[in-house]
């Protein structure tokens, strides 16, 4: 039997790759724009970073983790997420302590959970994820919110809608955590075996959950919203009031928590709205989480951030059927005939080449017209044709695919002519 | 105590990402204009793949492997090289049946191997690769070899050496394998322990072993290039022609093998001479693998590639005392004074980040002077400043930090002006 890709996982081939070369191409002139730069971290980190840096109580941690002994005896995890793992650098190498503050930063990279695979969810992943350190002014989170929607609407993506929310300070969290206890804990028996767990320990995702969403409690559950202090209402007015005076769209949704423990302010996901986008709905999300330096061992830090599954954003695409202007055929094939002319094809196939054409020959010793198909399947703007008679001139055959005229060019005028036609295409 | 890295990986920083952002981008370029298409497979496999991709008895299967089971208790290995990956996905997609072959790849990616860390040698290093399926033209590991020494010289590199060598057919590498047991066996009890298994397991590897270098036998060992059959010294022979008519210089040395057992005909090296290089001048290698596909499960099909270290590539560049051509600098940056004109500078600083330009802020409340030096520090082309009087006018006063002209623009037209000012900069 053939051995196939691990489940979960999946090749991404060179019909598609164009296009996910495009979109990184793009995020990341976004993010030169914005002045976010890029960090790569390792593919796994100690287990440990993740139990801290996710939070122990979260699905990740407890169920979908790849976890492994390396041959050191080292707890090893491939990263379910990249904020861990950035804020850990940033401590690391003491980040902190440079000038320049806030430190922004922007990561691609594979992430790993081991799931159910199903539509839009795989095991092996790929994130794009932005993060700002070391500045809890409202105009930081107003510039991450900015970001992420520019990320959609510049690759062409009209139906989005930004779904914003505030989870407060530690104070208003914890009043609406003793209010949300109060609340639910009537109804503790009718809720499901995972929510009566958060109940204990984190409330708060009771109203994330899928299971219990229709339970009468959860329409009359109190919102954080009313129970934001003056400080944490006051941030959300400016985080507002900065999206309003550029220009951004949002709905404030008060159910809207995060999966990961360590949130609070600023608390938001960009979903599609695309007809035939099926039943994911959530492209992205993120917020601010101020308290996750320390947690990581860090001086006192602020910090927000947001990250995004390429996957889904191509499914995003799709579903709003948009083509990426990714080229697709060559400049140039090389046609020739006989031993002294193939000979000629490489040599100067290499000449153009290093003169920045781009260029293919045919390598399976193809008759003269076999080779014309080759060409014509790799949708070659130009065909040199090198055959005994050109050769003997040391000339080539230059034929433009598009109009069919063609013209004699001496070998040694080819880079030059080949360069000069090629600048008209373009 | 605060969590690190994992031993043997490394985060790249802000400061150093943009060299591998270049040098990424000026591969991905040289890929496109040899018609090289990328591929991404996933970062683990079935360990299977890589015990009968790479080989059993390679020191990389035997001991250097990131081997894990998921919680479905399948076996999974980090990949430690890209080959057995890009040959599984080929055999897996059926990319044989294309109409257009050679199939020709090229991959990025972390790779993973659990070696004692030392200079260029990590535990998860970042490989750039290729490889052409389906020809087994001369011509191809010609192109192959080019493409290889573009990559450096391309970047600047001029202390290079390509080392060229051929292993033969199978026929060649038996008639040579038996010689080399001739000529060993009766120094075996000499040999270090790892040769006296490679006596029995393949004698080629002998040649290649660093402890055993300075031993007699080694300098009177049969050399492969009197073992060759006519048909392996006639593809030879066609590969150094192609390499002498593209002008690439070489030298053979007969002691070249590679490490992984699937080579045939053309093997090679990419080595370093710069000065301050010190211990590693290896940067890179690869060869002609015909049967690996048939290995993993394909039909009869031929195969070349290499594989480069982008680590080591950024060792060579340092050793040549070459600064890759990086930007540095913003554009622009904000700096303002007051509630009304923060606000301003918020929704300026963001029409302009959508108009292209690299934008940058204050997020830290610094007082008006401090922003300057803030400006300055981020090395702004520009600097554009909004204080009360400017705001009252609906303008801003922009400085250009090289001449320290300043004019004033309205904001209407600001996006516009700074368009047209930084065209002249570029």
């Amino acid at each position: 039997m053939n051995i196939k890709a691990p489940r979960g996982t999946q090749d991404l081939l060179p019909e598609t790759t164009g296009n996910w070369q495009y979109i990184e191409q793009k995020l990341t002139d976004l993010c030169r724009r914005f002045n976010y730069k890029e960090i790569r971290t390792p593919v796994f980190e100690h287990t440990e970073l993740f139990q801290r840096g996710v939070g122990d109580s979260t699905d990740i941690v407890q169920k979908e983790m790849y976890t492994f002994q390396d041959r050191g005896g080292r707890s090893l995890t491939l990263r379910p997420e990249g904020t861990a793992s950035a804020v850990r650098a940033f401590v690391e190498h003491k980040l902190y302590g440079l000038a320049n503050q806030p430190v922004k930063l922007f990561y691609f990279g594979p992430m790993f959970r081991y799931e159910r695979p199903q539509q839009g969810r795989m095991r092996q992943f790929v994130q794009f994820g932005i993060e700002a350190l070391g500045s809890a002014d409202p105009a930081v989170d107003a510039e991450v919110l900015a970001l992420a929607m520019s990320a959609y609407q510049e690759l062409g993506l009209r139906s989005l809608k930004l779904v914003l929310n505030s989870l407060g300070d530690a104070e208003s969290r914890n009043n609406h955590r003793e209010a949300l206890v109060e609340h639910f804990s009537p109804h503790k028996e009718e809720l499901c075996a995972d929510c009566q767990v958060r109940l204990e320990q984190n409330p708060l995702r009771i109203l994330d959950c899928k299971k219990d969403k229709d339970h009468p409690a959860m329409a009359t559950a109190p919102s954080i919203l009313t129970y934001l202090n003056e400080e944490s209402e006051q941030y959300f007015a400016q985080v507002r009031n900065h999206l309003d005076n550029m220009g951004i769209d949002y709905v404030i949704d008060p159910n809207l928590v995060r999966g990961l423990d360590y949130y609070n302010h600023t608390a938001f996901e960009i979903m599609s709205n695309a007809e035939g986008f099926g039943a994911i709905t959530t492209l992205s999300g993120g917020g601010r989480y101020n308290g996750l330096v320390e947690e990581l061992g860090g001086p006192e830090t602020p910090g927000i951030g947001f990250a995004m599954s390429l996957e889904r954003l191509l499914m995003a695409l799709e579903a709003e059927g948009i083509e990426l202007p990714v080229a697709d055929g060559l400049d140039c094939f090389f046609v020739s005939l006989g031993d002294q002319a193939e000979k000629a094809a490489v040599r100067y196939t290499y000449e153009l080449r290093k003169a920045g054409v781009q260029v293919d020959k045919d390598y399976q010793q193809r008759k003269f017209k076999a080779q014309f198909k080759a060409a014509d399947r790799s949708k070659a703007k130009y065909v040199v044709i090198l055959g005994e008679e050109e050769l003997q001139n040391n000339t080539a055959t230059v034929r433009n695919m598009n109009t069919g005229e063609q013209e004699d060019v001496s070998l040694q005028q080819l880079v030059a002519y080949m360069k000069k036609e090629l600048e008209g295409e373009n």
